[in-house]
């Protein structure tokens, strides 16, 4: 891996991939086809993009059953802890409904309400990542959203993956469509003839379903476009070697644009972490998407001291950070953007990724700055509400009225100055 | 106004307005040119675009006082009050940073921090709207926002109007840029050489700042792109139809394109409410205004009872619900998708807009099925917090490894290996 000292001429940050025009119009066709004919477009798009027939465009009993005979018993029961443990940590997360009262009547407060119904977007092909169904599905799910439509690209026999159904099955998620792609994404957004439309899309899919996800915005909302994948390790003398390389691996090992990066003030640690890196992907599967990605976007910086490697993270307020320090808690208050924080040397991101609990959907792309993880919050929307009772209006009239007419507003001010006029309010 | 009667065949949403291409070519040029030229094209376009020579680009300290000299002690004192709401209720918004731990070692959490940098667009032109700059500035001073930078466009004489410099100045805003359109948006959102770049741009705008935000959207966060204000008043046979056409003409003289709606089960209200309203139009400033917005988007919707009143709100998801009922409070609960939810007679939608203390930037066009008013929320990011012991990692790898394995990511699975086949870790 490429070692580089850091100062003021090192540019830390990436730009972001640009768009696809010749992609964007092949989308904006398709969205426009499933709106107007429906189900119809829906199966023929199946047919010809996905080479599926689906006659039934919906996962039936059968398939599930089949989809659990195929799988192991112990991923099934891997699934249903990370369940478990996922289900716990959002469970966490969900706001009440609050109000505060003043003794003149009034109430102020914030009405929590769940989305009415989201669209949880699965991407296909040969690989399964039942863990992206975990990640979309439980978050949305505590904060009862009323009904959750799952969608995935069928295979060419026109069926799903194993993990994906049965996955989808354990959280109880009853209607699995079977469709990907643009199609897809305005099945969810416009609704069909048996497809219910849906508020809110998310999970992540390639460019197609991305670009789709963009144009439907406004009529429903969307999760975040994620970017590729992201790691930045903090490391000491202290970290291990080989557990740093087998890091930065399980990060570089998603695809040719993943970024993994190691910052540490020590020169030892990087030669180490070098060498290491080089021996594990000896054996490793993906070794060649990995040695991409590390090429083209894998780096160690060497930085001053610790502090420098903090400022070096806040500047790429990358997705995952790793601090593999010997005291990892004394730098949790000085990281100030990023999507996930793990500390010490037990706690790789593999741990975060399946099982531990924190959502897996997180801000890619220096977008740390602004966004945060997946998470209940994005199930749920707020309401202000707002009881003045005579009291409060007589008091506070003459200063709302001012207020309007500074604005030129002058109805807003008589739609207060009419209730002091016209003696008692009735209630 | 049109009375018309519910039922399967009316058409309650209105459709969103469509972008403009022209305006976007316009929009696109002046982000690139102040992109690359920085102070000079921001300058530049505000003398040809606001007729404004700007030697400063920030307000000045004199500016301040002539600000304060030009206004009444009245309205400053109707914004210290407003500002001491506003403040109160938000503070109430404020999130924790929250762990939790098990017996094992295991830390799991969210880290809340503030943005960075925060930019407040304040529309200009021979109006003020200084409500607007509490509504989006204390949030972000509640969260701790660490710079806050206000934008407004000049007058000719290169000055912004009295009530908009108060305002800034009671919050104690201390960077305020003279520009506006998307001449501000581009310095804000790429920063120029006496301009920091921000994180996030909020504030309203017209729709060349509209069409700027949208395009820097992903550079930095936006806040949400707000259409024609709405209001729909829930009312029975105790409502006084005065007070009905009061809030309808407060929300129907913003604009010609804002809506204004009664939903009612009482023929006799919707008789008297529409009587009323030609009533109180004789002599009101903006009439003009007014009774175009209610001709082209003003109704009084007769229902069966109250509870297919509430149905046509959660239909229409509006951005102001009234509820002007016997039972105010029985129809909260009832209440899905609103923005904000006045209870009561005495809850005039000004109380809101101006003074009580929720915020007054809420969604519009149906957007309330799944977005919120701006909040706290808004000007803070979480990350999430992962620490595993040894133990913890013990009892669980297998089933993180499993889990990698299904999805074909062997990497990540030997990422938890290597740390089980090394003797104990370290700490």
């Amino acid at each position: 891996m490429k070692i580089i000292q850091v100062n003021e001429n090192v540019s830390l940050r990436r730009d972001p991939d640009s768009g696809n025009e010749k992609i964007q119009a092949v989308v904006d066709d398709i969205l426009a086809t499933v709106r107007h004919d429906g189900d119809e477009a829906l199966r023929a798009y199946t047919k010809k993009l996905d080479g599926a027939e689906t006659d039934a465009l919906f996962v039936t009993e059968t398939e599930r059953v089949e989809a659990y005979e195929s799988l192991e018993d112990e991923a099934v029961e891997a699934l249903q802890q990370a369940i478990a443990n996922i289900r716990d940590f959002h469970e966490r997360q969900r706001p009440q409904s609050w109000m505060t009262t003043k003794s003149d009547g009034t109430i102020l407060g914030q009405q929590v309400t769940p989305l009415d119904a989201v669209g949880v977007y699965v991407p296909g092909g040969k690989a399964a990542y039942p863990s992206t169904i975990l990640m979309d599905v439980i978050p949305a799910q505590v904060a009862h959203v009323g009904r959750i439509v799952m969608t995935s690209p069928p295979d060419e026999t026109g069926r799903l993956h194993p993990a994906v159904v049965v996955a989808a099955s354990e959280l109880g998620v009853e209607t699995i469509l079977k469709a990907g792609g643009a199609q897809a994404i305005a099945a969810l957004a416009y609704g069909t003839e048996s497809v219910p439309a849906v508020d809110k899309i998310v999970g992540p899919g390639n460019d197609y379903v991305a670009l789709a996800k963009r144009a439907v915005f406004g009529q429903v909302d969307i999760d975040m476009i994620a970017g590729p994948s992201e790691i930045v390790i903090i490391a000491d003398d202290s970290a291990r070697p080989d557990y740093v390389a087998a890091d930065l691996l399980s990060q570089a090992e998603h695809e040719e644009r993943a970024t993994a990066i190691v910052v540490t003030p020590s020169k030892t640690l990087a030669k180490k972490v070098s060498a290491e890196v080089e021996r594990q992907l000896e054996d490793l599967p993906r070794a060649a998407i990995a040695r991409q990605a590390l090429a083209d976007y894998g780096a160690i910086y060497l930085t001053a001291d610790l502090s420098e490697a903090v400022a070096v993270v806040n500047e790429l307020a990358p997705e995952h950070v790793e601090v593999l320090c010997e005291q990892p808690f004394a730098y949790l208050g000085k990281i100030k953007h990023a999507g996930a924080i793990f500390l010490g040397e037990n706690s790789a991101e593999s741990v975060g990724d399946y099982f531990a609990g924190p959502n897996h959907v997180l801000p890619t792309n220096g977008t740390a700055r602004f966004s945060s993880p997946l998470s209940v919050d994005d199930f749920l929307k707020k309401a202000s509400i707002i009881h003045y009772s005579a009291e409060a209006l007589a008091e506070n009239h003459e200063n709302i009225a001012t207020l309007a007419r500074l604005e030129g507003f002058e109805a807003h001010a008589r739609a207060v100055d009419i209730r002091r006029k016209r003696g008692g309010p009735k209630s």
